[in-house]
């Protein structure tokens, strides 16, 4: 999982995961957290924060258990990191 | 305008607007988030910041011109409060 959670940063008490995402403008911005809305939908899980403004989003999730993030919470980041890659 | 902007709080440098809405679970939140996303579209313009987690919104305003906030920018606050506002 280590390569796909690139872009994150790990902090502790409490495990958390933290990613900024920055846009060029509003509609990216909704785009996106639209995207992450619909997969969370999907995933039956959900950022613990998200706070976003006209050009950027910061999303950060917790671990249910503090000893750390499960397979499944790790795969859940990953996916929204997912979100905003191309294929260059 | 006063009366409708009852549960904003007003700060100064930059002038904002900024309040707390809470809900019952992440539904409501979202629920809320997205009416919010739909009253931006209808109203042209959008919060500086809003900040959410499972069961609150925490959004803030800042008013264009510095020296403080216009009608149309208050109304737009005052609709967001709206959206929350039953009859009772």
């Amino acid at each position: 999982m280590t390569e796909s959670l690139q872009g994150w940063e790990r902090r502790d008490k409490p495990a958390t995961l933290h990613r900024r995402f920055t846009f060029d403008g509003y509609r990216q911005t909704r785009a996106f957290l639209d995207a992450v809305a619909a997969l969370s939908e999907l995933a039956g899980r959900h950022p613990q924060n998200i706070s976003f403004g006209t050009t950027y989003a910061n999303i950060t999730l917790e671990a249910a258990d503090a000893a750390g993030f499960s397979d499944s919470e790790e795969h859940f980041a990953a996916q929204i990191g997912a979100l905003t890659e191309s294929r260059g």
